[in-house]
């Protein structure tokens, strides 16, 4: 057999996982926002018209997971697999799109990092045979988030300026072990980087920047010396949704570790509001942030050639409010993607 | 390449994925339960010297990946994933126990499922050669479960006849591609199916056996149609935690789908107590709970060659006090986990 293990953490896959389509919809102030054009869907009002946000959240979800299939042409019961989880407890909302669409299921669970666990789990399980489609996909919304982990919204609660606003959004890839020629320039999985749970004892609620900064860098930094790769190897880093704080934090980190990102690093944190004029503070965050920036605007851009190799590292800040109340800190985890564009088809 | 497709939901593996070990530890309870001599750990105090039952869960979480390490013999270093998950919100002991472990980590989220969708998807990476070997583990505590999902126990809530009792125990299971002679008769996983979300309706939260028994039929079923199985295939079905409740309603369903499963299923929710002396009214519930017997009870008597083949498929009620409270049923889920005993080494 390939040689699939590259050292503790990273694997290198035999074959091509297509990335064959990526589908989004977000709430109205991320349509407001620089990436605006891009989505598939921008909603008017965040209700969704439904009774509760969590319901608009869950019906979000099962639209993205939808448009993905119907993008790439696929009947909905020849999808093998729907991989993710989202940040509700018991990650409700894909478990309830998961009973709707009725395709297998396996939930995950990495808060924030879920886009990128969620395409490295299923790139083996494409990769490996075991299914021949995957749909990846994720959610978070602002609304839902903020009366789980912090307060109730009518509470009014001032922010800090190390805050990062949830983003409300869902977003899915869809994974096939062949690429059809009518999907556009292919994208596929490489291999990757499973990440580890990293605690440098942040203990701010508002500060989850800094909370998954250091998971950020330990993946980055783990990725290039397993697979013994420079910098140049990849045209762009996109880390999941560290925000402005947490981005230069990660940056500094890799400074010190001896990898020089300057000019090819971003975090979907940053690129999905902009932060000064929407008044979100350090930028957005959530399973929502990396999964709808990937899918709207680094899948496409790649697909167009702006970028060969692109290195997708979502983050989780794996807070909670009860281990939060029993005086604990917050560990991060971040996994790494790499994905490429195959220059001849 | 082989097959290892088998329809929608089943996969089988090229490899031997060996389960080389499985540790498992429990509360006072459990351990005068009819198990009781079975498992590593019984504990004394389900606080085991703790602040909180959340953080006597993770170090009983912590304790069972430890010792299924130590038993295989492998330096910790050595271990490349750790799979798991558990029913707290955020799937904290599973999160803070891979920190403190610093395991490459994949978090899952099934509920009461996860034993077996971490063997399940442990078992196609390490067969698909990502990594050598893999820890998977679960746990559940029922002072933590209960204030949770239902009520704080300070209330002694009385309970319904169809409640179980979440049970309080971490087990683990240590995957490998190779075997070790030392180890004992070698089980390995030849394969499985991965479920997909039923709803029947059920509402209420003191039934889950109801709520997940659809699903386990639904499993079972789908695996011996896509395999072209007999019911005779297995000598063993060991559904996860259906209660007497559950099972008896899971076994009509299997009636009525063609399959008569007499004297072949047993469920871990029933085996795991005495129900009537120990008045835990349907039987064990919890992550806990498939994981403990499985670890403690099926594997060694498989090992023992009092089996030759076992169908494991641990269940999962997908109940979310949010969802609940908005109206909602409670989806099931279940996976199963195709277990043989090597008979030539």
């Amino acid at each position: 057999m390939e040689k699939k293990r590259m050292g503790q953490q990273s694997v290198v896959f035999s074959s091509h996982p297509y990335i064959v389509a990526g589908a989004s919809i977000v709430g109205k102030l991320e349509g407001e926002g620089p990436l605006g054009q891009c989505y598939d869907t921008v909603l008017d009002d965040d209700l969704w018209g439904e009774k509760t946000w969590e319901m608009a959240e869950r019906k979000m979800y099962e639209q993205a997971i939808t448009e993905v299939i119907r993008k790439a042409a696929l009947p909905l019961e020849s999808v093998q697999l729907l991989l993710g989880g989202d940040l509700l407890n018991q990650i409700i909302s894909a478990n309830f799109a998961a009973r709707n669409l009725g395709i297998p299921f396996l939930g995950l669970y990495g808060a924030c990092s879920n886009m990128a666990e969620s395409l490295l789990v299923g790139g083996m399980l494409v990769d490996g045979g075991y299914v021949e489609n995957a749909v990846c996909g994720t959610c978070s919304h602002f609304s839902t988030a903020e009366r789980q982990y912090r307060t109730p919204l009518e509470l009014g609660t001032q922010r800090t300026p190390t805050a990062q606003r949830t983003v409300t959004g869902a977003a899915a890839s869809l994974l096939c072990s062949t690429r059809s020629q009518a999907q556009g320039a292919a994208v596929y999985i490489a291999g990757g980087t499973i990440g580890k749970v990293v605690d440098m004892g942040i203990t701010d609620v508002n500060n989850m920047g800094a909370a998954m900064a250091p998971a950020a860098a330990d993946t980055i930094a783990m990725h290039l010396a397993e697979m013994a790769y420079d910098v140049e190897h990849y045209d762009l880093y996109v880390t999941g949704d560290l925000g402005s704080l947490g981005l230069s934090l990660c940056t500094e980190l890799l400074q010190e570790k001896g990898y020089d990102m300057a000019g090819r690093i971003i975090d979907c944190g940053c690129e999905v509001y902009n932060a000064r004029k929407q008044d979100v503070d350090a930028g957005g965050s959530g399973c929502g942030c990396s999964a709808v920036v990937f899918n709207a605007h680094i899948l496409p851009q790649m697909q167009k050639g702006a970028y060969g190799r692109v290195l997708f590292v979502a983050t989780g800040a794996l807070l909670s409010p009860a281990s939060s109340m029993q005086g604990e800190s917050i560990p991060g985890i971040a996994h790494a993607v790499a994905l490429e564009r195959e220059t001849s088809s």
